[in-house]
């Protein structure tokens, strides 16, 4: 099996001229999704992990089924106005206009091993802005962990500090 | 343990006079998830399960963690907008204006038994709303299934047609 078979392109999604990678296709079938977990799991080769830290919304997917693989916590960063407790944002550059992220402050304890997951690594703001946020609250990223890479939108390039894994590359 | 110690109380959240479930906490115990679902999974109690549906966002949390446990296929239920292929939708009431959910047309296969998953049962608009979705595409469903219950909100009442389980009740 193939995951890549359980990944849809959609065309003009969510704007025209921007081609999207539906995981839905893998979510629905449990072997699938076994399968991409394994792999992702392969990319943080027995590291130890304090928590996993999962970008809303695909990213609260794998995240969860990560952190309870590696015995970790799991912590949400999400859009704002959306975690009820205290929180740090971090706001960064898309092509038009800016998008803004946030964090409990008290979700990472200083000296935590971090791995930050999300679905698709893309042009790399999103994921730098998570890495921000992390290193503010004293954490210590491991790896960004993707089950995709867009490679053409140069991604790796913006977080090229940082430990990049990805088991598929389009 | 007792998971009810994870579970923080936020007053006056999203707006005021109202009082907020926050499962952050829950999550970021990786002990205290596991109990969690141990929970959820024992009021599934051994049933054949074939679609786990998690509700935006924080059902997605330990929704794709029961889809896994109970090898299910996991069914994101979303805001409009945000699924990219194929959907239909239900709209419900709130106490000012409406809301609606979408999913996607091919996520449920006729016959496939449901469990229904979301932190919170408050009102049961919501998953009043979820159910509407499920039995359009066919699914037949097991279960609604919560961490909690605001009993005080009748929520039970308005899925009385449907079996709810919540290990929590508030």
């Amino acid at each position: 099996m193939s995951i890549e078979n359980y990944i849809r392109d959609i065309q003009d999604f969510p704007k025209p001229e921007i081609g999207f990678k539906d995981i839905t296709p893998l979510l629905a079938d449990p072997k699938a999704t076994e399968e991409c977990l394994e792999l992702l799991l392969k990319g943080v080769n027995g590291k130890k992990i304090d928590k996993v830290v999962g970008v809303e919304s695909r990213g609260f997917f794998f995240g969860t089924l990560l952190a309870q693989k590696l015995n970790a916590g799991f912590v949400p960063v999400r859009k704002p106005k959306k975690l009820p407790f205290t929180t740090i944002s971090a706001t960064y550059d898309l092509e038009y206009g800016t998008d803004t992220l946030e964090i409990h402050t008290d979700a990472i304890q200083k000296g935590d091993k971090v791995l930050i997951h999300d679905d698709v690594l893309a042009t790399g703001g999103t994921a730098k802005a998570v890495c921000e946020l992390v290193e503010k609250l004293g954490g210590e990223i491991v790896q960004c962990n993707f089950i995709m890479e867009l490679t053409f939108l140069k991604g790796k390039e913006k977080i090229g500090e940082y430990q990049v894994y990805s088991p598929l590359k389009y």
